[in-house]
């Protein structure tokens, strides 16, 4: 990586499993870092659970130093309380990169499906297989890390509309079947 | 306050105004410390109005040094976006007590109102008025932060169930019109 790269976190925050993913950008170039998932113990406490997924995101970004962080525009139809554990997610995830100064830009889901799989209703497969092809050298462990690498891609090609569309384009004409 | 007393911060949280209060229980004493508001800025983005609530809550905290923390169960019947958002804020209020190993009890609206009030169905208006009764030194500064003292009577009271139950019914008579 040049000078020039900057280094992203993608999240994708759930109260029992928060998926994130580190990707370095340089004007065209996506280069995996590291991905991975806090799981917060099912068994205790909602502030202790909280403090599990701070913990684990904290310990990340002080190892990784990503320098501008993404995540996902949560819509949900779910009902009230799974929206309500959602948020309480999503604001540890926030407040994390928010306390080490970063910026924190927010993607709809639509807009990473786009990005990514190049149309804005891909499903869950389609996104891990376009990722898979985009960071050959990414190994998700659990869907939600490859979301998060999914919104940390989507991140690099706002920042890099032209540079990335390229690249995005040729990895889509490699994974056709 | 004897070495018997328990120092409790209630929380009621939100994302423009977080409410907080704290007193000191003591068997069938309540004594009112402090109360007052984080609020964050509109014009800020959300990961740094999250840090806003954050760093409030954690001040006061570190000053106030509260042994137990009580959170309104909130069950919310508006929109999926302000479901979200309350949660978001929820999460920060909940994880800023849980960083310093605080215990954070849960409590239904209607057990609030039905501590402070006597009903489950107690107006906002009833609330304050009970408060202002059972902690005659508090003046809260928004009606968030007298939501915030009912939550730490709650706690009391759950605690303390027949002493804080004593008072609270001698508080009723004296607060009939």
């Amino acid at each position: 990586m040049s000078g020039k790269a900057i280094r992203i976190i993608g999240i994708d925050p759930g109260l029992r499993r928060t998926g994130w993913g580190v990707i370095d950008s340089d004007g065209a170039r996506l280069m995996f870092v590291a991905c991975g998932s806090v799981v917060s113990d099912d068994g205790a406490s909602l502030g202790e659970r909280l403090r599990q997924l701070f913990d684990g995101l904290s310990e990340v970004l002080a190892r990784l130093s990503p320098r501008e962080a993404a995540i996902e525009q949560t819509f949900v139809n779910r009902d009230a309380s799974a929206t309500l554990k959602l948020g309480q997610a999503r604001g540890i995830a926030m407040l994390a990169p928010a306390l080490l100064g970063l910026s924190i830009a927010e993607y709809a889901p639509n807009a990473v499906k786009k990005t990514v799989v190049g149309a804005g209703h891909g499903d869950k497969g389609q996104i891990r297989a376009m990722v898979k092809c985009l960071l050959p050298r990414a190994a998700p462990d659990s869907a939600d890390a490859a979301d998060a690498l999914a919104i940390a891609i989507t991140h690099a090609h706002s920042r890099n509309w032209a540079e990335i569309e390229a690249r995005v384009a040729v990895a889509r004409v490699r994974a056709l079947p």
